[in-house]
């Protein structure tokens, strides 16, 4: 999907729904909606400022499940920095009925971006406190990779983590609290628990 | 209780009432509830980011009130880190009818987590201005201990303080009031009053 | 007052009005309410991590006034720490009637004290912008002073200055306003307006 | 003005319309009330812990206007600390129903006074942001001058310059425009455009 | 157009519709109203502060799309400093009905200005999270150039940049999803995505 963004595409980039989804009863409803079946959605939006297309990151891994598209579809946003991502959620949320959205950015190692970066978090922090509902920051700065290599494998592991985080939220919290305390990190080797 | 979390325990933990709780004219009802007694709810939220399951201390220390189960019942999430603490507490405190919740979390020690940490408090201060209901904010930072023993130790001996200290609020407020000014401290020894 | 905080005392610790207050047309009546005789109410919360009891003082200071007892009542809270006194302040202007808080709280002198002070005044700034009511901050920070007495000496100046301030702000605004521009400090020497 | 702040002089501080304003259809009505004159309120508040009058210098330099009186009027009130600027300011657009507030403040050049100065500086604009209302923010920083008569100085420019501006986004919002980009300083002189 | 800010032509700027523009059942109608053409606004606001005239800068860029004046029109204003320019965003979208904002400011190179940018940036966090609506922040540093020439070339591309993402925003979403994580810089030369 990576560099196919086409427009047509945007609402239900899951081929097998495409032509049959409709807005039902305030819900977007798949191909079964006339037989009672709802499809969620999940939002993913990201930016043009990062060097690394982190939103088609997690559209791959949510497609990976194999209730995608039936449970749920995938709403994508790209908005031009980080600082735009906080009302992007909120509008995904709001006006296009996302139940989660996974908010992704690339913050800049010189110092200015340090102060931009905690802004953007607010934002988001604000989507979700306004709207009650999560969205999920994944953030990879600039700062934690020495090379573009390093810098796209750390964004393949952290927003694929953060997308099956967004998945257990909405449809496996069990699996999240059997982790509690295990010392759980995105994107890098888990530290684990404490020896006991 | 630690490590186990079966899915079906989740919202009714105490075996005693596990049966028969029902919600009930918007409060959620215990084993008594057609004869007009009602259980409160206090919440419980943790990280898999964590590395000591600080929410099962939590939940352990509540158990040990006789009223638990009867006055209280205990729901309990687990959400992947700090920054999730926030929207999740105003979910309990909304959407489950939490009346007080014990967020629970512990910031890394590296440079950018002291930022996380401040957004996350953030998060967990808008939960509490937005509800108008108490939440706890019990965090560890890693950078307190100096190894494992001592971090597992420390979250016991302040995640129960504060477990105390949800339990005084919802029922036993004088019990806070007679202490005013006495140099309390949740986690270590008390500094205590200033000299007479 | 020190030390004794009885149960009962807690709504209504003017001796003379402690039996015949009730709540009248939302606000809270003195021992003339039925004859439209109205008491109003301050709120005054502090917390168990002080190590001076600066709710006792607030309390002690209004107490000479007086009109105490028969203008307003005082309300009593205390909190673990001053993380809480925030969403303490709001309930107690939203459900408990105050039209004024005064928040008594003592910052550590550690670098994590400094961040979580922040977080704690912007809890007090929350509660005053979301309820339009005033709430004083009263922080007395441990590293002001360099011994106990000095500390204790500190909060009696402070806290008492502010209780007086709170009474101004409710009953007369313009013995504040003739001080305008006159470099006054609570808890220390007055500064004075700047030289002619 | 300065030092006299009489009571009965508070609300209507013009002596032309001292006695005929009345409160008609939620706003304030000038002499002219009954033949459908209505006059605007612009605030002003300033603090006690200032050590100079800044309130007077606004009201002073608002009077200077020809149409002071008869198309607005002036509403003043002091507050403790600039803590409290942000709350009183909230206050006197909702309650008062003033249109634009001017709210000043001369913060310390001690440690402690730059994160309460921007804690204050959030209450202004949480004030603005929750009311939609222009609140002016003016502050002197007492590290800003080298004696007494530079801070009187200071204080005397920049506060009747915001004044000015009060006026001009109430009534000339278009003498605001034609300034655009013109590198204008409030309290100093002009930096001016860049050069063509 | 820059220095020319006649004040009929404030609202609407685009000569061909100047006469003809109604406000019709809540939208901005343009020439075509009547016949169901309706005009969205986008908001631009600056400074005086600014030593470029930025908004100048915004208004000309959006003037080259060949469906200004038919599609949208621009509603300007300006206000003193980057502080005003949250709460004024926000009565543009409120009051105005203005669909985006392109809010532009330049922060000073001292110390203090640091803290105050930090304060601005939350305001126009805030005009966006109340309102739902995308405000672009347009910040051009003073620190960022070395001379008067290359301050007014970085405003020039940065904000010329900016108001192309506003429009994208509006009507070209899928414009900005095509270039997501192509490491986009407004104002400078793009940094590129990640080496495959």
């Amino acid at each position: 999907m990576r560099g196919a963004a086409p427009e047509d595409d945007e609402l239900v980039p899951d081929p097998s729904t495409q032509r049959k989804n409709v807005l039902l009863l305030g819900r977007w409803a798949g191909p079964g909606a006339l037989e009672g079946h709802f499809v969620d959605r999940i939002g993913v939006v990201d930016t043009m400022f990062s060097c690394v297309n982190m939103g088609d990151i997690a559209e791959e891994r949510l497609h990976l499940r194999p209730d995608c598209g039936e449970r749920f579809e995938i709403l994508r946003r790209t908005v031009p920095g980080f600082k735009d991502l906080g009302v992007a959620a909120k509008q995904m949320i709001e006006t296009d009925g996302c139940r989660i959205v996974i908010a992704c950015g690339m913050p800049g190692a010189a110092a200015l971006d340090v102060a931009c970066a905690h802004e953007a978090s607010t934002g988001i922090l604000l989507a979700q406190m306004l709207t009650s509902t999560h969205v999920l920051e994944v953030f990879v700065h600039m700062s934690e990779a020495s090379d573009d290599a390093e810098l796209d494998a750390l964004c393949r592991n952290r927003v694929g983590d953060h997308a099956d985080n967004a998945y257990k939220l909405m449809y496996a919290p069990e699996e999240l609290r059997q982790r509690a305390g295990m010392g759980v990190r995105q994107g890098g080797r888990d530290r684990g628990p404490v020896a006991a």
